[in-house]
């Protein structure tokens, strides 16, 4: 019912009503602000979830999540690689303002392999650094992704507790000269992967994602009765490849390891979820999970998962590379079953803790981050535009229902002979080119709504192209006014900056200068 | 809790309790068989629904539906067109069996424009007719698609009352050589579409859904409170291009006309369970909700829908021509919330109607469909293998969850050529072939688990190919040595069995004399 039913009296209450509820929308019942987890999960695609259309219906537990929360059909990654997307959603602003970007060649994407000797700057405010000036005590459990030499740590940027890796577990797995990734628990290394902390590539079990369920639950018990909020950032990472999950669901799925990976992180979520309510921490708690970019189909079928109906995946600026899957979870304060339609951003979640902490946001610096406590709480839509980089180069641009792309590349030709591929099957002719295509004069645009497959550009000659073009074109152009550019932190190929080594390394060959 | 709490009393007892409900299966409350209603749609694609992934969520109903009763995954047409698909559905048996294909062309598709004078058979046995053995009165508001003379129309073949018509609403419009699709009340022909019935093919706008409704509530009230059991089939087209929708859902979707014709249906459905409930009627109803074949790709983006994760469309053997959405609902008797693995096909809802009307299925005739009870009402699962026809070449055969291909084809490289596209942005080299490609000796096989998508065909020297190839081959020749095909019915190019016309017609097009 409307406030049109119930006369301007009414109206002015219910407007007080909604000012005074704004007003504490930060804090829970007992006055203190609400417990934030952010439950980030690797490589998993937008199509993986049941409720965003996975045949094989694998996540019971998620489903539930969104018919007791909120569903984000157009929530979006900072960019289509992990290491960038993660310090986009720690600092709240773009890689290219933060850092997490590469200028060694055109549209690049770029992350922190081993080789690596950037990290996230000092100069960068990450989210637990804010928190803890009012209080919240964090933990990380997972993936760093953030740089992994000692000063680029989690407990160096506001993290007090870690149970995880700087890096990805893939790797030459038994490598004297380049070894096994550190695995750490907190400040200490505690084992390397393969090594103390196994996974059997060929049968695909590990027990890690256990592990990650248990510090995690430790975490959020021994936290339950204190006066102290918490930050919990789960970054798991086993539907990375290579893929992995233990005994008891190797084999559950219809889609195999893949589908299994995905079967216990379900599993996991809904123990934690379980866990909230148990403890009396549900209504006091928002949970956010969505993913760091799109499944990797260059993996697939055995090791990637599902972007859905989107184009393409991983590593590149189509929607496959980019949508997310988004639930958002505060029983009593988010309305269940709702589907918002708002378009959202990784970086969001950045703003939208501070402003349910009730912290400003950092005023020296831009931040791209929307508070989203307005739709989370009261179901409100604000206008916004997406972004979409690789390296430094602004691909594409996403407003409204409209998608403009001003450079379009999957990948190149050289790798994409040798069996690389990031579309496999679906291949749009003029659209996933292997040439870096420029369209600056004339982008290519998609009506996202009645083609989210980005499959029939409109035309150009039509009123509908130019009237979408009229509205993206300033955005666009106030966007680049102010962007100021970090020094960018993962120049890999600049031999300069890079860790010595006997012998070349897989990342090191994508560099320029070996080609 | 499971009955290993309860002890060997409670296990012997929930045993017996098990038994006693199997044998009432089929009548509900009062004693008589249930109600059944079947939502058919057309051309409504696996992808069109929230909850299979529709990013833009328009069928909050469904989903509602979905959540209240039980979600079908792995439900598929018995055609990847129309007039077969529903022929199959009214008769339980496949196309080939019934007469709705053609002999014309190899693994050519046919239906029942005007031209044809073919249409059910009178040795067919219909659904209806059957029903009526025991009582039930039954009525099809919607698109019959079964033959439109006179001796082929649904009150010559069981159905008591009819509001529809025989044939698709798509046409030459206003030409007096062939005339605009009559419309039906029972017997009696009470207009024409574009005439007394409106459709806007410039704005889109048509009043037929709620029509369509109307009828449909009027057939609920009047039956209501009688004793007769009723059988509605409610075959709605708003979803066949040209898509339309009432004013009040035009431009109310993010796709488009599409999108606007997806959310009337879906209100609909709301509308039509909601008044089951209203006259005490939910608890003794069986509502099944699918599509006749997959979404038409050949009319995206403006007029198709949307295929989720699978390869190509209508007119298709791959998966996004023939896999469905499907949902029972049932409350009380189905479980709430469920997910059922089993492989459907939209011929179950003969056989499994005749099971829940008490009625033996008709024993002179192979019936293909199965009963689904024991999968509804007790959630099992029974093996089955899944037959993909094109007129009257067995294409493709699905079981568990592996493929195989026997022929290939999207459509010839002339259509192709002339702009017409059955897998838009989906061609995936050595499968979508525009060539009928025969792989009999040697067929491409897909695991539908882990590749939904069909792009990744099994190595043909794994022993994962021979395993899943030794399991096929003894179902297909068994389904070949019974088959028993029936006189061809959609013979459209036999210019002896056609009507004759002054002009060359679209469809006349395609017979091999004109091309």
């Amino acid at each position: 019912m409307s406030t049109n039913h119930l006369g301007v009296g009414a109206a002015l209450l219910s407007l007080i009503l909604t000012s005074t509820c704004c007003s504490c929308l930060e804090t829970s019942r007992n006055g203190s602000p609400p417990n934030i987890v952010i439950m980030l999960m690797d490589d998993m695609g937008w199509g993986d979830l049941g409720v965003f259309g996975q045949p094989a219906k694998e996540t019971p537990n998620l489903d539930r999540m969104a018919a007791e929360g909120m569903l984000f059909p157009n929530f979006y990654a900072a960019n289509p690689l992990c290491s960038p997307s993660r310090a986009a959603l720690l600092t709240g602003r773009l890689p290219v303002r933060n850092g997490f970007y590469t200028t060694n060649a055109h549209a690049r994407n770029a992350y922190t392999p081993q080789e690596i000797v950037g990290g996230i700057s000092q100069d960068e405010i990450l989210l637990p650094e804010m928190l803890r000036k009012v209080g919240y005590v964090s933990k990380i459990v997972g993936k760093w992704h953030l740089g992994h030499r000692s000063q680029y740590l989690p407990l160096e940027h506001g993290f007090d507790e870690w149970f995880g890796s700087p890096n990805c577990h893939f790797g030459p797995y038994n490598d004297s000269d380049r070894p096994n990734i550190p695995v750490y628990k907190d400040s200490q290394m505690v084992g390397r992967y393969y090594e103390e902390f196994e996974i059997n590539v060929k049968t695909g079990e590990s027990n890690l994602t256990q592990i990650y369920l248990e510090e995690s639950l430790l975490f959020l018990r021994a936290h339950a009765k204190a006066q102290q909020p918490f930050f919990l950032y789960w970054a798991v990472d086993a539907t990375h490849a290579p893929v992995y999950a233990s005994k008891s669901f190797l084999g559950r799925s219809q889609r195999g390891r893949y589908g299994d990976a995905v079967m216990e992180l379900d599993h996991s979520v809904g123990v934690i979820l379980d866990e909230l309510r148990t403890l009396g921490l549900a209504e006091d708690t928002l949970v956010f999970f969505t993913s760091d970019n799109g499944a990797a189909l260059v993996s697939a079928p055995t090791q990637g998962g599902s972007n859905g109906p989107f184009l393409c995946g991983k590593e590149t600026t189509f929607e496959g590379g980019m949508r997310e899957p988004a639930i958002a979870w505060w029983p009593g304060r988010i309305p269940a079953g709702t589907v918002s339609q708002q378009l959202g951003n990784i970086m969001d979640l950045f703003t939208t803790s501070l402003a349910l902490a009730g912290l400003p946001v950092p005023e020296d610096r831009i931040i791209d981050g929307l508070d989203l406590s307005p739709v989370l709480l009261n179901s409100s839509l604000i206008d916004r535009p997406i972004f979409y980089y690789r390296g430094n180069e602004l691909m594409a641009v996403r407003l409204g229902l409209y998608k403009a792309h001003y450079w379009t590349w999957s990948n190149s030709w050289e790798e994409f002979h040798k069996g690389v591929n990031f579309c496999p099957g679906e291949e749009v002719d003029g659209v996933t080119t292997h040439d870096q295509k420029e369209h600056t004069m004339q982008p290519l645009i998609f009506h996202l709504g009645r083609d989210p497959g980005e499959k029939f550009p409109i035309s150009v000659l039509s009123e509908e192209y130019r009237t979408a073009l009229q509205n993206i074109s300033p955005v666009v152009e106030r966007h680049k006014k102010n962007l100021v550019v970090a020094v960018p932190q993962l120049n890999m190929c600049d031999l300069a900056v890079m860790v010595r080594r006997k012998t070349v390394t897989a990342s090191l060959l994508l560099c320029p200068f070996q080609g």
